[in-house]
């Protein structure tokens, strides 16, 4: 197959690429490296990246920001920024996605944990992972083609620890590479429309 | 109780009333007609309006649009309108609310069945209320002074099913009645970050 992974550089991506460019051809995608450019946000880096690419098989993302931070301190603009990254970015992959894709291909976004099982700080996460594990539930009914989309809500990852441990007391991590799996399963399995919950 | 009801002038909006009036004071709000007009996509009518009532107990909104389109129709600008609208005017209502609520006061949210069970055209529908529900159980842990929020997702209503039975077909209505007790629940139990399901 011939996969486009947007988020080839992130601490997912790189174990998803692990997993997938054993037995796949694995196109790289960010916003500074990789083969193609593609920031999110940015919807003229999509069209111009996946029109260079043409028809590929599957469009794996695992990237996708939100604003951090305090509910009684957050307004709108805050959430605006999930909205606009992480949900719209990668529903934009998608709709910009539909051009290319082959028949019976896949598309993998990214949600997490925390709609399901909230933290401090967390709410427009929430409310962005909520968003797009739903949209993948209803677009899934209406693809051509067998064309399948699915999402992967991974908890927090062992290797973001570091940096993340403060905010998941408590959580179990998961290694990335478990993680990888899950992006596997979406893109070489038949099942469409799932939240694949690796906790 | 004082409560302000957002969208009491449609099906849902109307039970609410009938069900919240015997017991409590009910403010009405809406676009164009009620007590307060508020346009939930306008935040400086949603702080006018609260302002002018000051301190008030619960905010139910029955209220917020999306647009039902085939999916391989949608584009961005079709899947911003909800978010704009039923997304984004439900939350900023709450935002804004946070600086009127008395202490243990509630708010209460509208989504939907759509994401749990989709139809075809109602990619947006889900997204938003699946963004919704997960916002408000992640929001409802970090709410000061035992202030409580909530969602009510109904299946479709009875009273709709003139107009919404061609996309609905199979799907077993609920009455204007039964799902205004939902919102009763949330107003007047003790419960918070909870979605009731009507269905």
């Amino acid at each position: 197959m011939k996969i486009i992974l947007v988020g080839a550089s992130g601490t997912i991506g790189k174990a998803v690429h692990k997993e997938l460019s054993v037995r796949h051809e694995v196109i790289t995608a960010g916003r500074s490296t990789g083969d193609l450019k593609i920031d999110i946000t940015d919807k003229e880096t999509i069209k111009k990246a996946l029109a260079s690419v043409g028809t590929f098989d599957a469009l794996v993302s695992t990237t996708g920001s939100v604003h951090f931070g305090e509910f009684m301190e957050m307004n709108d603009d805050d959430y605006m920024v999930g909205i606009k990254n992480k949900l719209m970015g990668q529903v934009n992959l998608v709709l910009i996605g539909r051009d290319y894709i082959a028949p019976e291909g896949s598309f993998t976004l990214s949600t997490g944990i925390l709609n399901r099982d909230p933290i401090r700080l967390g709410s427009s996460a929430a409310m962005v992972n909520g968003a797009i594990d739903s949209f993948v539930k209803a677009a899934a009914m209406e693809m051509p083609n067998r064309v399948r989309i699915n999402s992967v809500s991974p908890t927090v990852i062992t290797e973001a620890m570091d940096s993340y441990g403060p905010y998941f007391r408590g959580y179990v991590p998961v290694d990335a590479d478990t993680a990888a799996l899950a992006y596997s399963k979406s893109v070489e399995g038949i099942q469409t429309g799932q939240t694949y919950i690796v906790d």
